[in-house]
């Protein structure tokens, strides 16, 4: 460590000076803009070879460590980079982003000042039906007579509420109370600063098929077009690794070494551990079972179950 | 230490045990509701005598033990008490609320369950008008009749805005979208928990004048229904030591050691320090005098421009 | 929600109950000793249904519902239980135990008090070689004689080190530098309070076979003697879903499709992503390689280059 | 808000450029170097005016509002700057240091690598007796024999423990092992990433008269020889309004405000409230009389009790 105790100059990446505070649209009057940054790949090598000092010499290469500390979860090195954007979002999808406790956040307090005149507005072809099998999610879309009577009535009530919001404010009541009927498609801005660790672990939920859609293209906007400029080589591992990884449990590992060897016993296992559960004559995947049958799938392994009965 | 290693009973306190699942209310419609709690005074003082050892013997009892690290800012100890409350609040508080970061939260999700059927309305002699010099506050209410006309308006918004949501949910959008509109003022109901320090944090910025009226009710609920039978001690010390306490800066220790001494000299640094300024022949405070101003009140010091000019 | 606003009962494990205060051994002079706990099972359940609503009636079961939430990383309602513990932990450990941020601590002060008069002792069989492959990690005894040896010595230089703080003390020194040249095996003891998300992450980290084995018997006497009988199905589902699972990355996914199907495309894709390289005429996996190699084999799936070359 | 977003240059201060990544010698072999930072006071303020909006215009100048930010603890514009350091520091520091939760951290690990074959040693003239009245604290030296016997023995010790550690090593002794009986004063490594406001509260505590001389040495560069060049405005404040101010309490204002007017009022709540006791015919002060002796004596007004009795 002693022999890097010369000057530095500071980290500096040239793709992210190109876009600093250039505002990255999303939805209808969003933005991702990139403030500041601190570090790269290269201060996520430094921070591993403080830590692991001689013992990682024997990484090939900085690929090849960041790759490792990816997939060993070796958290910290990744949290030795920072990013600090100003976001401009929907408050519905606010109050999902604030949930991620470990960032610095200054958000436009409309205690202070009058709240922004902008809502997120959706058009008929936008409208998503509620999804039947996933509580949490939306599947498809709806038919364009009632995407255009939905959409009018929206504005109806954006404008409604305007004119209440304005009316109070012109009556001298306080910011504080007047905000109160403001809808929760309002626009807020804040300035959010995360270091890269915890960006990712956001990232992974938020670019997720789960995630509600608008959020997801807020996430999709910093990973692809800020995160992968940034720090290439831990993208790159976050993609092998994480994003584009499956988890399989204890009992999946067990099953999986039966099927095609034991086709009996798998069954058994199955059906034992809950994955299926025979109904009348036929068997059927639980919740659980369809959740493995999509790993399965991944895997090229030929679901058990399927024309059993 | 070696001599507590025998067989301990649960810290219980029977004040605590009585309220427990009693929804407190606040407000129109919201409620703080105790659900569990871990620790009292005892575990403080306790967790105090490992980390100081035999050093704290000399400390005459409990009392002058939680008092003493209260005043010293010895925040550790406090975190070995825990609560748990279920709280209902609406979002526009929530959003303030949820800034605390040091908390465990589950909140009703409204992607997968229906939005609550209230929100929080305004009595005609509730709506405060905007205050010229706070920024962030509120002075004094408007007019009866204006205050009738608010309340009418605000049923208003708010019917037609519970009436685009069923609408949109019986044309069988997805909840995480028809939820979009809703208003601010809207209920959601959470589990909180928080150790005591945090609280005690929470506590004294959102007790202040400061903080929104209705922010205040829910924290004065807490700290004088819940924490003062909670830890009765370390709620005395709070109040004492920090709820009613002042800070002095290195400035204002200086004017107020050359008050009632050195006038002309006090008047100097007021000056020059910027707590002062002279407008024509008149001497008046900064926003900064004013504040010294309610704290030399508050010491019995007669404030040095009064009468001046 | 609203429905369950009736009196409440404290949350209470019996089995808990019966070892509150019992000091378990671990090591030679160490000890995990249970204080107190918030919640159980139920209170995940509790926390998970305030967020999902009935969006979880659904679920056949509180295990089903836990399980799920295991399994899809729905971490918040787990932080809803809280935990409290004695520990007393040679210092090499506790510099360990401590980089886990997410706990409440009140250590030892030896500013304040004397040092705890014990070190960590080693056995003669208990002194373990350094592994030539994990750089981190030990592997295998050393012979007797030299354990002999080498437990000689440990007295001698601990009982060195015991004269000279013992001298320190005598002359007067204050305690804050007497301790300055203490062992890292000096005992320390603290009182540590964390949730149980953050628990289940530390056991998970620390029960791991790549865990220094000391920390690991930490680890596993919290794990088995307190966490199994506090939420023993939130355990189940942590032994399943996370510590007996495996993650695949998107190259293993992709390999293991093609192993047993297309044979050539595997071993191509093998070599092409880093997971064999040539060498002379043999292939040989790298240090993924073997990784790769280890979850096969507990998924029942040949390694393709085994008898390769 | 929506004016700024045209390009931006990244925020640059020349003089920490100046001194990137020079080890600033601390104690006989430790070291602070400036790794990396993300802003300066302008983006305290920007931060500060995205949350204040319009609110913030009335301040008059930058200074003025983060004095303003810094005199009503409105901490999160000060989150939005943050550090990295390279620090080299004794393990018994390091113990206090890490304490500390708010940060990010690299640390040399001693199971990876062989440990830094230097220990902090103490000259003659550096050892400190134990304080009678501050149980925690130090006051005056050991005179100048006692020194250097202290110091001898010192080198005595860290010579042994260091022949103990590489003997552990030659005879293949596993490093996670063999570091367990290496004296606490043994330097470690460690890159800390921390952002200002939690900087600023390390300082607050680790500057202090009461913390251990050795740690404040290290505060001290960091505060004086960093943080007044990178925000030199919300340093200024920092001195003004936290490191050098006082805090009232509730009954300390009502004495002062006693003092003076009503001699015999004050008399009798300064014992009520155990700022004083009455000994034999003795007026003496407590632990906190005491306290605010000191306090009244930096106000400039008399301490009641003197030369009472």
């Amino acid at each position: 460590m002693s022999d890097d105790k010369e000057r530095l100059d500071r980290v500096r990446v040239p793709e992210m000076e190109e876009i600093l505070g250039e505002a990255l649209p999303v939805l209808d009057d969003g933005f991702v803009r990139l403030i500041d940054y601190m570090g790269t790949d290269d201060s996520i090598v430094q921070a591993a070879r403080v830590s692991y000092g001689k013992g990682t010499r024997t990484m090939s290469d900085d690929r090849g460590l960041i790759r490792y500390l990816m997939r060993h979860r070796h958290t910290t090195p990744f949290e030795m980079c920072e990013i600090k954007l100003h976001v401009r979002v929907p408050m519905d999808l606010w109050r999902q982003w604030i949930r991620h406790r470990t960032a610095n956040v200054n958000e436009l307090s409309t205690r202070y000042s009058i709240a922004i005149d902008q809502a997120r507005t959706t058009r008929p072809d936008e409208w998503r039906l509620q999804s039947d099998i996933n509580r949490q999610g939306s599947e498809g879309g709806v038919d364009v007579e009632t995407g255009q009577r939905l959409t009018r009535r929206e504005t109806e009530a954006q404008s409604f509420l305007k004119e209440i919001y304005e009316e109070r404010l012109e009556l001298g009541v306080a910011r504080e109370q007047a905000r109160k009927d403001l809808p929760l498609s309002t626009y807020t801005e804040a300035y959010w600063k995360i270091d890269l660790h915890n960006l990712l672990h956001f990232l992974a939920l938020r670019m997720d098929d789960k995630a509600q859609l608008e959020i997801r293209q807020y996430a999709s906007i910093i990973g692809e077009k800020i995160v992968s400029k940034w720090v290439p080589m831990a993208w790159e591992a976050f993609m092998d690794y994480r994003y584009g990884s499956i988890i399989l449990s204890r009992d999946e590992i067990r099953i999986l070494s039966l099927i095609n060897r034991q086709q009996a016993a798998a069954d058994k296992m199955l059906s034992e551990t809950g994955f299926t559960i025979k109904d009348a004559s036929e068997v059927k995947p639980t919740l659980e079972g369809r959740e493995l049958a999509a790993k399965l799938e991944r895997l090229g392994v030929e679901v058990p179950w399927k024309g059993k009965g």
